[in-house]
């Protein structure tokens, strides 16, 4: 029986969207408990129509709700009856092993770092971003922006870590590692990359080298490793154009009837590629490195986005993905 | 009268491209003249329809040519007699203040560097690449690749030369600055980003403080200022996304018969668009910092491209762009 504690209370569209997603979830997964965490008065009323998996879900009682505007240190070491906090405790007492949150990103990894702690042998914990790309695939790019000021070695361990989640998460035999640079060539790159790229040629990884940003949407690695102040430039650089192209799209559809008629014909396939380059469609971005597997889901998570999360943090436990990490880096 | 030393043998097109680029730009302006500098025996029978603007014009016989083969700074060094190489001499030699190549971006950077110097005061040279937006405007994107390991100070000063060139090139008036990083909150940030913000605060500049990499497609800084791994890392990401967008939607459009008949009417509309965010529409990379006005034309540039290119040039001489950024950055 795998064991995940939600923050019922993080995010836009919560509790209705976590509640929602996290009874989806249970109805998927026979061996699955959840603890939902949150206001109970408010977290009762949404399980009416929750009676065929109401024997695998407890509601935890919280009574505050961290918000996206106070500190995420702060708000981890004061808010002690805070929904994520307490989601935390349950992870750390050992009463889940998981957590899923669509709250302060900021918040959900202070909690991992100061109330988890890391796995023996990780430097930094990382968060790894699955990008998806025009194959219909995905990439994971980690560190995507827990880590600004990296050493090569955490770099080199960002992409073991990824790694390690691509094979038992994603399901990929042999994970392509590709580390983030600003050309193919060995001799390219600033101080960590370099370091890294160095370390990571003597592990047994399937490392193809040097990529650069444009590989991520191309698919041409599984896993793209780079410090986080990159990874989060990359993820935001992308996020950006793709706005203002699907912005000049809309403008541009709409300018006469020839193009509004040729609109209405092209819509769907429109729709189609939105859909499968946004990222929230993929699911959460799990936090790597940290004593349980935690997933951050985006803020604005439907319910259907969050039980994508939660179908994730159930993977990573199916996949064992803390321990084989512990073990992994051990070895070196 | 300005004078623009042209490297003719250098890019994809060459010497075809440049020469009918170069015959446009003299054109296009009374008061300029151009050195062709490359094998005359190539350039001479491309200027039979060039009579009207031959008197401005001079072929610099130079037998060598640079390929992106080889290793930028030791063909620099040691080929004396390459187009690239003569253009850079001429500009030392005073003959010209400017020069324009399509060639490989490594050697015009070490050409730059070590051929022509940095003006007095500056740290390090940098390549600004303008950035389509989505209103049709765009962002000068610097340093986007020269310098990977970078000090606060330098990334501060990529700003102040980037904001001279928004200035007296595309007549923007009190250019909006601002500091790429990880987030808007000012505490955000690696270790140069925030050593260049404490910097920026202190300065005349518009400094708009921290933008995330998002903003610079969307267009809400007229400069973007950050180190040269993150600007490449940005400049990349966005091309990758870009061409990974109207991959799918070429394939999406040629799906079926409704898709394809929506597609025919909807083409124009997806040209322009195609059009307006493409980087090299814009035209070429100026380099910041060196003594002379230095454009980095796209390797593919067609004639029009390197005609954009050499009217950026010639727009950095009208505007004094060097002399501003040597008298702005002795201010300090």
């Amino acid at each position: 029986m795998h064991i995940i504690a939600v923050d019922a209370m993080g995010g836009d569209h919560a509790p209705q969207s976590t509640v929602q997603g996290s009874v989806e979830a249970l109805r998927a997964y026979g061996d699955l408990r959840i603890l939902l965490v949150g206001q109970e008065e408010k977290l009762a009323p949404l399980l009416q129509d929750a009676g065929d998996v109401r024997d695998r879900l407890e509601i935890v009682d919280a009574r505050e709700v961290i918000s996206n505007n106070e500190s995420p240190v702060m708000a981890i070491r004061q808010k002690t009856d805070a929904s994520l906090v307490r989601a935390f405790a349950l992870v750390r007492e050992g009463r889940a092993q998981a957590l899923v949150s669509a709250g302060s990103t900021g918040a959900v990894m202070a909690g991992g770092m100061f109330r988890l702690g890391r796995i023996e042998g990780v430097e930094r914990p990382a968060l790894a971003t699955p990008i998806p790309t025009a194959g219909g695939g995905q990439t994971l790019l980690l560190d995507s922006g827990a880590n600004v000021d990296c050493q090569g070695a955490w770099i080199a361990q960002f992409a073991r870590m990824g790694a390690v989640y691509a094979r038992q998460v994603l399901g990929v035999t042999n994970p392509r590692v590709g580390l983030l640079n600003i050309g193919e060539e060995e001799e390219k790159g600033n101080r960590q990359t370099k370091e890294a790229g160095a370390l990571l040629k003597e592990t047994g990884l399937n490392f193809v080298g040097n990529v650069e940003a444009r590989a991520i949407p191309m698919g041409e690695a599984d896993v793209v490793a780079c410090d986080g102040f990159a990874g989060n430039v990359a993820l935001k650089a992308m996020e950006g154009i793709t706005k203002a192209l699907f912005d000049l799209l809309r403008q541009e559809l709409t300018a006469n009837s020839r193009t509004k008629l040729g609109a209405a014909l092209v819509k769907p396939a429109l729709r189609r590629i939105k859909k499968r380059m946004n990222a929230e469609e993929i699911g959460g971005v799990p936090m790597l490195g940290v004593l349980g597997a935690v997933v951050k889901a985006h803020g604005n998570s439907s319910a259907k986005a969050f039980f994508s999360a939660v179908r994730q943090a159930y993977r990573m436990l199916e996949g064992n993905v803390t321990d084989i990490i512990r073990s992994e880096l051990q070895d070196v």
